[in-house]
């Protein structure tokens, strides 16, 4: 598709057209000396009839394997558009791997083990240790995006839960709140647990107590949620969200009963989601830094496309809270 | 990765297992008698190592590429979600093209050329004749989605825009509506042309006039239109807005003012994004029957895969009214 053509290729390689699509493209044998000549010249004109013929010379594709669930929260259309734009300016393309349940399916692993591709990022799913272990085996980078996993074997890159939760709860604290609601996306996920864990370290030190209610990262779940406990009648002082989607339904709940934000309640929520901003709900969150958590993911999947090391960790980006008119 | 390996291929073939291995990804040289022995093998037992030889032997991928530009607009993650899941069960996995262009890039055109897709899915932008022209030659099946071509040389499946806005404009006169508003995307766009056009010629059989406001598709581009319509202080008694994100755009722009809705003025919207029967919003507006759509374009792209014809045309899918609290 770059202008060079087989025949080029044929008049370096010194054979027949036809020579250079046998060897390309199977059809009557070739000898290995004309073989290894034929690639020879391709190479060096940079001929490569497609990508499927060039993946059996070089043992390597350009496809990265994008694994996403929840498409209904706006956070993740971005970091798609984000990691499709990052990867073409890097010659990659993006198979778009969409699943509807917690865990990635075996079919979804095995198509991309057979398209062989180059690596694999996964957002909101979660990812068996076994079902690494194929990763592995074939040198494919594998990086879990805005989720950790319990065992070490993974790379991850992500916000920091921990700090971000911490200063939430600092700035609620501050703002004279005493008695708080968190409500988690789904209890298995580590940005549930994390941002958990840094909002009640802060609230334990400054003896406060708050309520737990479970959620499921949705605009649904967040207004359910939010319905029950105005029903119970015991509206806290503020509500930190897990995200924001789930926020945007709390505040509809709130608005739905006329509970004043912010005077009588507060919310704040987690990502800085366009909507977010919108004029109608205004809401103060977290901003999770996607340009930069994309940046740091492509870094590692192309240095380990480059020379595989299989290196796990874990790589934390600072955000931000974004004040708005909920607090 | 269907439990069948190379082991089973030589077996079959009777040959050595590094012959499979040669027939597959090259090496030294083999005839063309065993080459053939090897491949009836492969077939009979469902052998493929990996889909790159797989197509190397079919000359067909398993690959669809889907190109979509407004990712902001919710109901573009919505139509790619149906489109792997429906293509996911008949085998087929979807690269993702992400253009910020209206007209889509050439190199893009390059990229799916060159991983031989199986078919092309455009929604949201523009196509070169000269560009479809390279699908055609290659026999790839090509669909534009909610979207048509001025040239008749196009497959494209959409809702029937002219029925949806010619019932529109019917119900808010029936409303009582006289003076109204139109708000059209970007004015190159076939909806945008087609939603204008039923609802003026409804409009013009009633001798009624209504004023016209070209937008881009966005929320803040709604939001903004909205605003400079309210500052010149002339407030219609219905919008007709192209598409939901934008009346969300409107809904708060009017909010902001205190215009009451759906007293003073009425909002009718178009797609019916999960955000419009959020109960903040409650947007009265035309469904597009997204699972409907996808379901036809599957069964063309499919059956084109299967035996191409080149078949142009044109399917439309009826929506419906779905009438909500801006009405």
């Amino acid at each position: 598709m770059n202008g060079v053509n087989a025949k080029d290729v044929a008049k370096l390689a010194g054979v027949s057209q036809s020579t250079v699509s046998r060897v390309f493209f199977g059809g009557v044998s070739v000898s290995e000396k004309t073989r290894k000549k034929v690639l020879a010249a391709a190479e060096e004109l940079g001929y490569s009839p497609n990508e499927f013929a060039r993946s059996l010379i070089t043992n390597k594709t350009k496809i990265i394997g994008l694994v996403m669930k929840g498409v209904n929260n706006p956070f993740y259309p971005q970091v798609l558009k984000e990691f499709t734009t990052h990867f073409k300016r890097l010659g990659y393309s993006i198979i778009f791997v969409h699943t509807n349940n917690d865990e990635i399916q075996k079919e979804d692993i095995e198509m991309l083990l057979n398209y062989n591709v180059a690596g694999v990022i996964i957002t909101d799913a979660l990812l068996s240790l076994k079902v690494s272990e194929d990763f592995k085996k074939n040198k494919i980078p594998l990086v879990l995006f805005n989720r950790k996993a319990k065992e070490q074997d993974f790379f991850s890159v992500g916000t920091n839960n921990l700090e971000a939760s911490r200063q939430i709860a600092d700035y609620l604290i501050k703002k004279g709140c005493s008695d708080m609601v968190y409500i988690s996306g789904e209890r298995n996920t580590s940005t549930s647990i994390e941002r958990e864990k840094g909002f009640s370290e802060v609230l334990k030190k400054h003896q406060l107590t708050y309520k737990r209610f479970e959620s499921d990262y949705s605009y649904e779940g967040g207004y359910q949620t939010a319905k029950e406990i105005i029903q119970k009648g015991d509206i806290s002082s503020a509500f930190f969200v897990a995200n924001d989607i789930m926020a945007l339904g709390v505040l509809d709940a709130l608005r739905e009963r006329s509970i004043e934000v912010p005077l009588r309640t507060k919310v704040v929520g987690f990502d800085n989601i366009d909507m977010a901003g919108w004029p109608n709900y205004n809401l103060t969150t977290w901003e999770q830094p996607i340009t930069k958590l994309v940046e740091e993911t492509v870094k590692y999947v192309i240095s380990e496309i480059k020379e595989y090391t299989g290196m796990t960790g874990n790589i934390e980006v600072q955000g931000r809270l974004i004040e708005r008119k909920t607090t």
